[in-house]
């Protein structure tokens, strides 16, 4: 995002939407207690117990998170030079969506789907990783994922296979009076397997479907290896090219080999760190 | 599969089984658009609710899928040049799979089973595969896990007398009184375990039982990373393979060895980047 | 184990231990038929039903196959020269504990722990292996399992601390009265949980009880990633070690570098397959 | 820490902190025995039956135990300089905690919770394995954990997030009458599917909510390939550094380049294996 040229504005943004001054830094840790305490709050409003002793109480934290973020959220409007860019980017979104539930609460009946929306507020927690020296270690899984996407859609693909086709087979052989009433219902029950998670709140009762269930398991606790090893290629192989090769101090060249003493592009000496 | 010498064959054959022309790429999307429209419609078949209410629309709905797969499959043996070749090949099966129980249906009253054949046509999205960037990484993890299926038969077997001797360990201790009516059963119960799946349709109550089950959690735990390890390692080989070695910029030869300095095949000095 | 010298022995040895002839094929591939229908036959005697209706039957074919084990025990010890070394050898156990049960039986009323050390018969299926080209595979993960045995111990260490100390603050938060009646019932929840089995035959009910559940399965979701790495690490070494080096032809010394062309011990040059 | 100068007190720390002579070696194996056995008079107490029968003898056990750690404290403190470095070292803590609850039980009628922190008393056996040669094998394990300990932690952080979301998706979807009573609950729900431990206690009834636990299934069985990534890499580079690497024979400096042929430090040849 660029930068308002001077006066407040500039001043502004500095604290804000960055971190590298006192007062940038105190207003980023500010505002991630604020998005915690907020969460809390909301989380806390959900409990049937809370609600009915303190619901007062939490009714005026809501209102006092509320206004602040809806300052925050007008400050923020007002030091960017592109207002339109700021409010449709995905934290504009978020940042909206954190305050608007309360006001709508005003005029609706509080439903729980408000409560829900403001919950989403922990995604503004992410917008402030940026201060901290988490942002190469989350750049990094980021580009990990990223290269290994098209292999983790391909085996998704697969699982997504084998699971209807597992979930029809067993529809068929436990059939409705054993739990597995429709075939969406058995393939739900097929990925709880499939996944190792196991709820158990449907089980095949029936020697063949135990058999196939038992084929299922074994083939789950197997293929969980696949994205492991996906991930784990991808991982080493982002970290090799960032961290081993230097960048050659003439032409910029990177990823040299891993004993290249000079660039292979232009025979400058590499500096090794 | 060969290509057929010319005619109108020829451009049936390249509009079917290919996908690099504009009226190829159009047949393959309306092609896994319907098999994923004619899955769904399976699938809402079996619900209960859904099929009393709206069964008949459905029963339409299957046969105007039906006939269009018929169709795609008269016109696929037609434009074939090895059409027994075709019939008996895996997608060739499939294809009649796919169309097969309604036919069925008409003369016998619809069963559960004819619903789960149908719903075998989900496999045939596999063979559209071809038509997007998707077919490398396809081939990449199938590679990956062709070469590390022998460790993984080897690993699979050491499972399997784990777990028989377990389940039978278990169903001596606990016995019928606790749920281990059978060694069968007790088997699918070390099954269940061992991957960590845990439905907790069955579970040990005595003390001794506990302990040993205990042990069997923690190795399947543990255990686990043993297919993990195998093809995460296959599947860095595999790629190694694929991105490391050079191609020869004589002949065109890919694969080298990691540290081939000539082309094995015509003496080509190789160019390593 | 040394071969017997000449005669009927040393042709009896070869067809009974060794896999390199017609007959020693023939016979290993009869053993392994004949294992797998007594481990089922073994099986099927515990389902109460079948029990009922084919008992006779499988008393029948259980003594057969005794009879069949028995003879081929007295023939491995007859061909044997070290016979004290072959009897009290892990497979020579097995091989008696295959068919001590059965005769036990006919002097004791048939209880279900001679039918569990029937079951054991599976682990000879183990010995057959030798013949198949799975052996390098199963010395492969032997290598590796052997390689990583240390850090993995230190790991189940570290992860019995973990749910001794886990185990306990449960016992104390949720009390007897929500399932976790002593501490080794609830260290027993505590693997269950860390191994991510979750039966759900106990869970917590208290909401700090909850929260000390969650932060166990967090836990144990992320430590499975160390006997993982352990094992990956450990099997990539080992097949490193096996495939990259060829041996020097003059000297026979392994182990060179991936990239030495000729031994670094004698001098001779490496031949690459 | 440092050790006493001479007489008596440097003898006894030879014998207690160290286990380079027979009479240390001796101490460490005892101490481990005592701790173990302690330990486990602390479970049996804790089973109600047990502890009925005997209560009096493990009364006995528990005192005599107690008895020697707490000459055992003593001794320790005798003999180290810095007193006071050593009672508020973690391990000082440990020892103090293991011998306080049966003192102060002598005053307070004996209560779950001082049962508790005896157990803890199994973190003292962490100290002991500075004597066997494991302590290597552990320093790896915990400097690979250390290495990858930021990108776990924005691993947690992420996951933290996608729980809170889909905690609060589910308590709207599913609501109280499903046992999702409030989102801290629902957050509990989403943490045992996520982690696919699945108790079963609590499951989704509705087919939305069903949905949306196969999404956060699958999720979660995906994503544990990241840390399984992460600490597979940081492990691998970690034994690198550690095996790899010549020690130089001049000057003794480590951890050299891969393909370093001379100490960069002093400039001998470095003599690789």
């Amino acid at each position: 995002m660029k930068k308002p040229e001077e006066g407040w504005r500039r001043k502004l943004y500095t604290i804000i939407f960055e971190a590298d001054t006192p007062a940038g830094k105190l207003f980023d840790v500010v505002l991630i207690a604020s998005i915690i305490l907020s969460v809390l709050a909301v989380m806390l409003d959900s409990v049937q117990s809370i609600r009915q002793d303190y619901g007062s109480h939490l009714y005026i934290v809501e209102w006092f998170f509320t206004i602040l973020f809806t300052i925050e959220y007008v400050l923020r409007i007002a030091c960017v030079d592109n207002k339109r860019g700021y409010i449709f980017s995905f934290f504009g979104i978020v940042d909206f969506l954190a305050i608007i539930p309360t006001y709508i609460g005003l005029f609706l009946p509080a439903s729980r789907y408000l409560l829900v929306i403001r919950s989403l507020r922990i995604l503004r927690i992410f917008r402030v990783l940026k201060l901290v020296q988490y942002i190469n270690e989350a750049n990094f899984l980021k580009e990990a994922l990223k290269a290994s996407r098209r292999k983790i859609f391909v085996f998704l693909f697969a699982v997504m296979t084998l699971v209807v086709i597992a979930g029809s087979l067993l529809y068929v052989v436990e059939g409705a009076e054993n739990g597995f009433t429709s075939i969406p219902r058995s393939i739900y029950w097929a990925i709880v397997t499939l996944t190792t998670v196991g709820f158990g709140d449907i089980a095949p009762q029936t020697s063949l479907g135990q058999a196939l269930a038992s084929l299922i398991m074994i083939l789950g606790y197997g293929i969980i290896a696949v994205p492991t090893g996906i991930v784990s290629y991808e991982m080493s192989n982002t970290l090799k090219s960032q961290l081993i090769s230097p960048m050659c101090p003439s032409c910029g060249k990177e990823n040299h080999d891993v004993d290249a003493l000079y660039c292979n592009q232009c025979g400058s000496k590499l500096l090794k760190e």
